[in-house]
C-alpha cells in the first residue's frame, strides 16, 4: 500500500517574495501538488495572489496545480459544499501518495481558508499527516515597513478582522494599547471619524499592499477621507506614536 | 563624506533556522556588523538565542560582531543608560558607513529591544536609514506546530505579554475568541486555576521552545501543574478547540 501524502499549509507572506521562509520554499519545491485557492469574485482577486507571490520565489513549472474554488459568499450551504468539494480533491491526491501544498497569503493559521479545510480533509483522509509552515502576516509586515513597534513592554495587542461595528471598535480602542484593524476599506470613513473624535488619528497609520509595488504607508490618515482604498488595507492604532 | 550605514532590525523567528525569511538571510549576509543583544542574567540566556538561530541559517564568520548588553532589571535608570550606550555603539558603526543588523528572536516589532533602540539611534545618527525585516513570531509558529487556527472568520485575537494579573486575564478570556499569553512560566499555576474555573482548560494548549529540539506541545495542560516551565512558554486559549 502506498503511503499517504502530507497536506501542507504554506504561508507565503503578504506580498514581497523575499518574505517567504526557507521552510516555505523547501516545502513548495518538494510538493507534488500545489493547491491554489481561488475566489469566484474576480473583482477582489484576493485569493489567487498567493500564487503570484509563490511563483516569484520558487519555480513551480512542472508541478501539478490544483485549483480550489471558494465562492465569496455568506451563504453557508454553498460555502460548505465548496469546502467539501475542495477537501475531497485534496484528499484524493493525498490518498494517491502525493504531497499537497496549499498556499495561503500571509499565514495559514490566521483568517485563512486552509484552517477550514483541515478538519474536512482529516475526515476523508485521517491517515494523511498535516503540517503547517507559518508565514509573515500582513500586519507584521506593515509595522516593519512603517517602523512602528506593534507592542513593547507590557502592552497588549488586539487584532480585529474585517467584520465589526464602529461602536465596538471604539470600546476596544479605549482598552488596548495597540489595535490592528484588517481590511478596513469598506468602513474607513466611519473609522476615521471615530479616531478623530477620540483624538487618536495622530496615533494611526494605514498600510496597504505591503511588499507589492503599489505599497502605501500613510501616517496622515485624514488625507484619505472619501478616497477609494485597496482591499488589503490595514490600520494600526498605537497609542503614543 | 562617507554615506551612513543602514540600521537593520532582523527577526530570526522563534527557533527553527528554516523559519528565517529570504530577506533576513540576505540582510545578514550583506551586513558588515551583526549586533547581538545579550542579557546580563545568564540564567535565562534569553537574548543570545537569536545568535544561535542566525548562525545555523547564515555563515557569520568574518563579520564584525557587536555585543550589546541589556540588564534584566526593572530599574529605569540602568535600563536607560544601557540602551543609550548600545545606541551610541550602533550609531558609531553607522556613522563609519557600516551597515548594522540587529538580530532579534521572533519579530523586531513585537516585544523586542530593537524598538527601544531605534529612537535612540535616530537621535545620534538621524541620517542613517532604518529598515526592519519582520520575523515569524513564537505564537505564530506555535499555532502552526499545533495545527490550531489562531483565528477564523470574524474572530478577534488578543496578545498579552508576560506582565499581567489573573483577574484581568479572566476578563479578557470571557470577552475574546483567542487569547495568546506569552511567557507564562511564572504565573502558570494561577492561570491554570483560572482556566479550569472557567471551563476553558480543554480549549488551551501550551507550546514551549517551538522549533528547538526541546519543543513541547501540550494539550492536556492540567498535567503541567506544579512543574517547572521553560521561559519561552506560550499558552494559547482558543474557544471551541
Amino acid at each position: 500500500m502506498k503511503a499517504f501524502g502530507t497536506f501542507y499549509g504554506v504561508g507565503v507572506g503578504p506580498g514581497d517574495p523575499e518574505l517567504l521562509t526557507l521552510k516555505a520554499i523547501n516545502v513548495l519545491k518538494g510538493a507534488q501538488v500545489i493547491a491554489v485557492p481561488r475566489s469566484s469574485d474576480s473583482s477582489s482577486d484576493g485569493l489567487s495572489q498567493a500564487l503570484r507571490i509563490a511563483e516569484k520565489a520558487v519555480d513551480l513549472k512542472g508541478k501539478e496545480m490544483m485549483e480550489l474554488l471558494f465562492p465569496m459568499t455568506k451563504d453557508r450551504e454553498s460555502l460548505k459544499s465548496a469546502r467539501k468539494e475542495a477537501a475531497a480533491k485534496v484528499a484524493g491526491a493525498l490518498k494517491a501518495g502525493k504531497s499537497v501544498a496549499f498556499i495561503t497569503l500571509g499565514d495559514p493559521m490566521l483568517y485563512s481558508t486552509f484552517s477550514y479545510l483541515v478538519p474536512l480533509v482529516r475526515e476523508v483522509a485521517p491517515e494523511a499527516p498535516v503540517k503547517v509552515v507559518p508565514g509573515i502576516t500582513s500586519y507584521g509586515a506593515a509595522v516593519s515597513a512603517a517602523v512602528v513597534p506593534l507592542a513593547e513592554s507590557d502592552e497588549k495587542v488586539i487584532i480585529i478582522p474585517a467584520a465589526y461595528d464602529i461602536d465596538e471598535v471604539k470600546g476596544l480602542l479605549k482598552s488596548f494599547d495597540t489595535v490592528v484593524l484588517m481590511k478596513v476599506n469598506r468602513i474607513f470613513d466611519s473609522l476615521l471619524d471615530a479616531l478623530v473624535s477620540m483624538g487618536l488619528d495622530g496615533s494611526a497609520i494605514l498600510v496597504s499592499r505591503v511588499g507589492w509595488p503599489e505599497e502605501k504607508i500613510v501616517t496622515d490618515i485624514k488625507s484619505l477621507r472619501g478616497g477609494k482604498l485597496d482591499y488589503f488595507s490595514t490600520v494600526i492604532v498605537k497609542k503614543g506614536i
